[in-house]
């Protein structure tokens, strides 16, 4: 029997821990790394010092001057990274995206990683940190997953800003006409908790004067990442198109249901120039010295789920190869990276990299169920080519996804210690099938090394000729944009909206809002809207609820399910293992 | 007739506008200001390059391996900036720290400031920065009254991790007994939104289970200034100090009044892990490149009001003179600054400079009224020595509580446009009845040219021999600490306790907290706890509502009068004029 994992005799030179690596290992991986000073990165990808501001050690920030100062370079092949969809233990999507990064550089070749800024939240709450791993991780883990240069902070601030303005005007007489209780913008925090998902605020003493707390309201708090202000942020090109876009964002409604926008709050100043610094992506390095551009995070069950446009722009005239991320599956986030972040970015990718593991192809088969901080299920740890060959109808219709899109894909197997030679033939097999190229990545335990046949193959696609196209034009009607995504992409038989939805849909074009791209909210666990359909389900149709509006960000999003938007802690949360040791060093985070 | 005010034919060689500056200049001097590298200012501290990160333009974190590296240095004269009771405009205590480092520079001395770091929701809400201003500011003063490094966000975040850990473990069945109505932590923002005062938590489906949203609750915001970990960061002496401090602070209690720490909660190492780079000071230098040292700024209505031990640790063998600032008027700012900041870092001033203006002893006088936002009443503008002479009976009070901690005060005039040469001459005869010496100054429009008088003045106070002490020793009950500040600081007759201080006193006591020292929780705009009494108040007592804890901090907090610790925007919020320009510039902050 021969497994895939890393065996000792593999001559990638590089000291490893003998029992296979854990999660746990990424933060001495981390603390181990010899930073490169943030300049000789930036040098590397052509940035002047100039250019970039350190913020602490291994970390700077690009000054947006960079796009101008980049324009003539040559552009670089521009890489997508997506994935099967996942399990809820994650399939190893952003390991992937920055061993590519590595294996491309030890193969000879320039190269840079775009990817997103993890969130607090999550890294106090349940999950490890979303800087990749073992030895394929952005560096310093420990800054990046925790304030880094404070962007998130930024959008707390700003997004809150305007919330308490929004409660000042209402408490200052409404002069908008602002109705206290057509009022759709909420608070933020960039934290697990529950108790804030609804709330009521404006306790106090009543009958308004200087001693009232404001308008007694129901309200609540989501995660950071899900502010509009992050999907605003994520999008803008320019200091002055964010300023444009923030001052669109719709607050609420008067009692005609007219909009009340951030700028009719005369906000959209203040939030734009709390949002300085946080627009200059942030320049890292991998473990080995891959430069890194960590920026924006926006909720990828509500908005794009994509890392910026201004990080891409950047990118993308500063390498031979940038690989950028995008969250969830290709159904999700590669469709919104299409349609939504390159029909404003006006960047077309050269190749797309679909992420599977064994694992993922295995619960697509149907016949096990993972759940996230248990035991995975006995039989699944059995070699099982079969399953494996059931469950890949998930990745083959991701990968038709890529093709409807004109860009060439390529299948990188994320490869598990527990996997079986067998079961990476299938999904070999089943990717010629699909003629797409396919490699096996061992990354995570042997960095770039691990990830060089992946990096040819990535090479290879991207020199074929690209004709990217969108899947929808702006023209068409924000019900036929869904109709198509629903249809083209997740393979349903059509759309139910409901009476609210439709409502929604005719208001939002009768109120100039038509063009706008649409970004699905659903469950990221299924193809379809439900969450226990696996592989690649058919015979269902897409149940719209209702629709909303990012008019800043810039689309509708309609929402199929509930959306939990403020996670909650568990039973032990991570933060309870966080702490220093007995020489100040920081122990406990992954 | 003779203003104090700056002439053009004033030799100090610097282009000034014709005009007087107004604090809307300030942004303006700022952005003009040639920034030296921060690793030049932190040279000029004796700081190796490698003890300082530089974080963005003109801004760098101090290593806190600073301390032990500098302890052979010599120790710098330790100046106090304090003031008189001021107008609810304030009489530019921060200007005049600035300003007197400034000067100290100017005469050729070796001197560096350490102020506090201001608040993101004044900034937005009705008060300009608090930075300094004019010509006497510490720059850059964007970053600085925004997000500067993000120590107040990560205050934030630490305060409400362990929030959303206090309501987990609530939802959890609160395994320690936690009673969900003796919850005492709240949860903070730095942002001015009185909507968040008084709310409740958790609404949501009853009954509990995974679907509930935590336990419904009252609770509510305060800004982040007056969050207890502000208070505590503000007062550590190293990391593994703040971790200790950090596990007591008390969240609550059991249903038989045993309290329940964060050490309880298992929170406390992942708050110590989020403060980390908060702990360290922010190095910045002013507009005449004097190092000024910026760190923490907790709420002086319930804290200190003094920026950080550590800063002043640093800052004390880093140069030959050491200019830190403590907040509101001698009773409070400097009483704490004694009894409670030297008492932790082990500190002795050799100085403390009471800073005065014409316009706040006219207010002491009894005879006007100041209110923020409203223009000065008409009378006030007069020429009236005597008004001055009257009023100062406020000033010879805050002298007399410096003289009674074995400190030289000196009197510092921050000279406005408006005043008159007979009401300086009147105060400069006051101080020296109380054997005090005294300086005009025109920081604010001259720089430290402006501060040249006082500078010797100060060098002078600071040669003489000091015998530093305590008002009282740790060893007195926390009863006899009230009192002896109420009679011998404030001046009262004596102190009421209510039958619930009474209470809180003697429980205090009994869990081990009785050698803690005291910071009174009373209005910053009278000596005595009633806000309209002027002057030095006489025949009053001290009333004494409840006594609150900060076990993390290190202080028991007795409440006399209303505390607010939330702020709330005013009708045309200062973030309405805030924005960029077409050029990108931000304008509108001040």
């Amino acid at each position: 029997m021969t497994t895939a994992h890393h065996s000792p005799d593999q001559p990638d030179g590089k000291a490893k821990p003998q029992a296979p690596l854990t999660a746990q290992d990424s933060l001495g991986i981390s603390t181990r790394t010899q930073l490169r000073p943030i300049h000789q990165i930036g040098a590397e990808l052509g940035l002047d010092e100039d250019l970039i501001e350190p913020y602490g050690r291994g970390v700077g920030k690009v000054d947006l001057a960079a796009i101008d100062r980049l324009a003539q370079r040559p552009r670089a092949k521009y890489i997508l990274v997506t994935a099967v969809t996942p399990t809820p233990l994650g399939e190893g999507k952003t390991t992937t995206a920055v061993g590519l990064g590595q294996g491309l550089q030890h193969t000879g070749r320039r190269a840079a990683v775009a990817v997103r800024q993890p969130s607090l939240g999550p890294t106090m709450g349940i999950k490890g940190g979303g800087t990749g791993g073992g030895w394929s991780q952005v560096v310093p883990m420990d800054r990046l997953n925790l304030h880094l240069t404070g962007d998130l902070h930024a959008v707390t601030a700003a997004h809150n800003q305007l919330a308490a303005m929004v409660d000042n005007h209402l408490h200052r007489g409404s002069p908008s006409g602002l109705h206290p209780e057509r009022v759709t913008w909420r608070r933020v925090m960039d934290v697990n908790d529950r108790s804030l998902r609804q709330i009521i605020t404006g306790l106090g003493p009543p009958g308004g004067g200087p001693a009232s707390n404001g308008p007694l309201r129901q309200s609540g708090f989501d995660i950071t990442a899900a502010s509009e202000v992050m999907a605003t942020l994520s999008l803008a090109r320019s200091l002055e198109e964010l300023r444009a876009r923030l001052g669109r964002i719709v607050v609420g409604a008067t009692g005609d249901g007219e909009p009340v926008t951030a700028e009719d709050l005369k906000a959209a100043g203040a939030m734009t120039v709390l949002l300085r610094e946080a627009l200059q992506p942030n320049l890292l390095q991998t473990v080995e010295h891959t430069p890194a551009l960590v920026h924006c995070g926006p909720f990828g069950n509500i908005a794009t789920g994509n890392s910026s446009v201004v990080a891409d722009l950047i990118g993308t005239r500063a390498t031979d190869y940038l690989i950028t991320e995008a969250g969830f599956a290709a159904d999700m986030g590669a469709e919104r990276f299409f349609n939504i972040k390159c029909r404003v970015s006006g960047l077309e990718p050269d190749a797309a990299v679909v992420v599977t593991t064994v694992r993922a192809l295995k619960v697509h088969s149907g016949r096990h169920r993972v759940v996230a901080g248990k035991a995975l299920p006995e039989g699944m740890g059995q070699e099982n080519p079969e399953e494996v060959r059931t469950g890949a109808e998930n990745l083959r219709a991701q990968l038709r996804i890529i093709r409807r899109h004109g860009v060439t894909p390529v299948v990188a197997v994320n490869s598990f210690p527990t996997d079986f030679a067998s079961e990476h033939q299938v999904i070999a097999e089943v990717a010629a099938e699909e003629g797409a190229r396919c490699a096996v990545s061992t990354h995570f335990s042997d960095g770039g090394a691990g990830a060089a046949e992946l990096a040819e193959a990535v090479a290879e696609a991207a020199a074929e000729p690209g004709e990217f196209q969108f899947l929808y034009p702006e023209e068409a009607s924000l019900a036929e944009k869904i109709e198509t995504i629903a249809t083209e992409v997740y393979g349903a038989e059509g759309v139910d909206l409901s009476p609210a939805a439709t409502k929604h849909l005719a208001a939002y074009t009768d109120a100039g809002y038509g063009h706008l791209p649409v970004c699905v909210a659903k469950t990221h666990l299924s193809m379809s809207a439900d969450p226990k359909l696996v592989g690649a389900p058919t015979g269902w149709r897409l149940p719209v609820r209702e629709v909303r509006l990012s008019a800043g960000a810039g689309f509708v999003y309609p929402i199929c399910g509930t959306m939990q938007t403020m996670p909650g802690l568990g039973a032990s949360p991570a933060a309870e293992q966080i702490d220093i040791d007995s020489e100040g060093r920081t122990v406990g985070l992954f």
